[in-house]
C-alpha cells in the first residue's frame, strides 16, 4: 500500500467509532507449539504505552504455527495480539483490513483492529478488540446479520463500482490468495480462484474434469442464468471455528476477506454447522436462488480442493466429485 | 514402554514381512512454517544407513506446527520421515503402534514403519514407506475394506481378552488422547473420551447438557440396547486428509489409533467425503445396528468438542446441539 493510503488508513483506524461494541475472547489452544511461544515481541505493548493505554498485565494464549497469540489488559479495556516473525505487509494487513471492511458493511460484529505494524527484529504484531464470549448462539439472528452484512453497499469505491476483488491479497488457510480486482465475478472466480487451486493441485485428473465442466457450461456461464451478481462483502473463510457468541451477538473473525458473490460464503459451510434457524434467518433476507445448489458445489470445490492443496488425501476425490457432471 | 517390551517391538517391526505392499507419497504443504523447516535431523538418515540402506537423495517435503516432513530415496525404496523437536516417547511411539497395530488387522492398507527413534538433540523422528499415490478411490472397496478391518480379531492381547484401550496413549489432533484399558465401552468412552473433551471444555452449559444427558439414558446404557459392543482396531481419527488412493487401493495414515466400538470410526466423517458407495461396501459386510444414527451424535460430539478445544468457535455450540435431546 502507498504511504499515503497506509497514512489515511492507520488514521482511519484511530478516528473510527466503534461501529458495533461487541467483546468476545478469541479461544486458542493451551497447546501451541513450543516455536510459537518463542515468538513473543513487546512491540504490541510498546506501541499500546505510546499511545496512551496502561497496560495492566499480559498473558499468552498460546498459537498456531505462523503465529501467537496474547491478551492484553490495559485501563481502557482488554486486547488480543498477534504476533508473527514475518512483516506486517504479508502478515497482517489483509486481516487488519478484511476485518475493517466486515465492520463497515455492519450486520455482524466484527473486532475492532486497534492498530498492526512490525516489529524491529523483521516480525509484526496486530492489536485488535478482546470480545467476551459466552452464551447459545442465535442461528436465526446470525443468518439474518450475514445477510445484511452482504446486502449492504460496498465501502470500497471499487467495489462500489461494481467490480470483485479487494485491495490486498490474502490468503486462505495458507493458501495465496489473489484478489486483483476483475469487473466480471466469473472471470474473477474462474481464473483468480478455483482455476488457481485445480492449477495447484497438479492433478491431471481433476484438471481434466475442470477443463470439460468449463466447456459443458460455457465457461460457467450457464450455471449463473438465474442471477445478476453483485459484489457483496466477504468473510470468505467462514467455518465454526471463525464463529463465536459475543453479548451482542454472532461475532465473526480471522477472515479472508473480498468483494465476490454472496453464495460464495457457504462454500465452507461443510464445516460451519448452519442448522435450519441459521438457513431460515438468512433466506428472510435473501431468497434462494434456483441454481444455488448448482453453484454451492463450484464454491465448495474451491475450499476442499485448496485443502487438497494443504492437507493431501482423499479431499482430491472430493474435489473431482464436486466438478463431476 | 519397558525396555524389553519395546526391543521386542523394534525387532517386530525389523523383521515383520510386509502385510499388505502398498506405496504412496503423504501430501504435504510447500508452505511450511520457517520454524518447522529447521527442525530436519539427520538421525533417520544414519539410522537408514547403519542398517544397510543406501541413501541416494533426500528432499524436504515442508511440514506442520509440530513436525517436519522429508523422503528419502534408497536402494531399498523410497521412505518418509517425520522429524520432531520432542523424544520418540510424547512424538511418534504412539503413532509407530497404532499403524502397526492397523496393519496387523488388514483389510485397509496401511503404510509400514520401518524404524522410530530419538536424535542426539532431545527430538526423534519415525521412518515409514513412502506410498505412491494416484487414481480416483474405489470407495465401495474402501467401504469393504474398512469394515474387515474392524471385524479382524485384535492383535493385542488385552483386546482379544475384549479390553477397550491401546497399549499407549496419543493424540487426537493435537489433544491428549487417554487410552487405559478398559473392560466396559461404556465407561471408556463415557470417562475417557466424551466426557474429558466436555471437562477440557469448561463450558457449564455444556456440562450441564452432558449431566442431563447421561441423566435421561442411564448413564448412556439405553442407546445401547442393541449392540453388543466388541473391541474393532479403529484409525481414531478418519477424515479426508487422512486417506488415499495407491495402486493396491486406499490407505490410512495418521492414526489415532485405539480398540473401540466400530461405530466410532465415523465420528470425523463430517469431514470423510463418505459417499453412498463407501457406505454401501461397509454395509454389505457390517449391517447398521438400529440405533447407530442416535450413538453416531455422540461419536461426532466428541471430535466437535475437540475441534472446540482446539479452535474455539462455533464448534461448541455444534456440540451442544448433539448432546441435547
Amino acid at each position: 500500500m502507498a504511504t499515503r493510503a497506509r497514512a489515511l488508513f492507520l488514521l482511519l483506524l484511530a478516528t473510527s467509532s466503534i461501529i458495533r461494541p461487541c467483546f468476545t475472547g478469541l479461544r486458542t489452544s493451551s497447546r501451541a507449539p513450543r516455536s510459537a511461544m518463542r515468538r513473543f515481541s513487546n512491540a504490541a505493548a510498546e506501541w499500546m504505552e505510546a499511545n496512551g493505554y496502561e497496560i495492566k498485565s499480559k498473558q499468552g494464549r498460546g498459537g498456531s504455527s505462523w503465529a501467537s497469540f496474547q491478551t492484553l489488559e490495559t485501563d481502557k479495556g482488554d486486547f488480543f495480539v498477534k504476533t508473527s516473525n514475518r512483516p506486517a505487509e504479508k502478515m497482517f494487513k489483509g486481516e487488519a483490513l478484511g476485518l475493517d471492511a466486515l465492520r463497515a458493511a455492519g450486520g455482524v460484529c466484527v473486532p475492532r483492529v486497534v492498530h498492526y505494524g512490525d516489529d524491529d527484529k523483521g516480525g509484526s504484531y496486530i492489536i485488535m478488540q478482546k470480545l467476551s464470549m459466552g452464551g447459545r448462539p442465535n442461528m436465526k439472528e446470525f443468518g439474518r446479520a450475514l445477510a445484511k452484512m452482504h446486502l449492504a453497499e460496498p465501502a470500497d469505491p471499487t467495489a462500489k463500482e461494481g467490480q470483485f476483488g479487494f485491495e490486498v491479497d490474502n490468503t486462505i488457510g495458507g493458501t495465496p490468495q489473489s484478489n486483483t480486482w476483475t469487473s466480471s465475478w466469473l472471470d474473477f472466480f474462474r481464473e483468480q480462484r478455483l482455476g488457481a487451486q485445480v492449477r495447484m493441485a497438479g492433478s491431471t485428473e481433476l484438471q481434466r474434469t475442470w477443463d470439460q465442466l468449463l466447456k459443458e457450461t460455457n465457461n460457467l456461464k450457464d450455471l449463473f442464468t438465474d442471477v445478476e451478481v453483485k459484489p457483496s462483502i466477504l468473510h470468505g473463510d467462514l467455518w465454526s471455528g471463525n464463529y463465536e457468541m459475543t453479548p451482542e451477538g454472532v461475532a465473526i473473525f480471522d477472515p479472508a476477506t473480498y468483494y465476490g458473490h454472496h453464495e460464495a460464503e457457504f462454500g465452507m459451510s461443510w464445516c460451519a454447522g448452519f442448522n435450519r434457524d441459521f438457513w431460515q434467518g438468512y433466506r428472510e433476507i435473501i431468497p434462494e436462488a434456483p441454481l444455488f445448489a448448482k453453484r454451492r458445489k463450484l464454491y465448495e470445490a474451491y475450499h476442499i480442493i485448496n485443502h487438497y492443496n494443504l492437507f493431501g488425501g482423499g479431499y482430491l476425490y472430493q474435489g473431482i466429485g464436486l466438478l463431476s457432471p
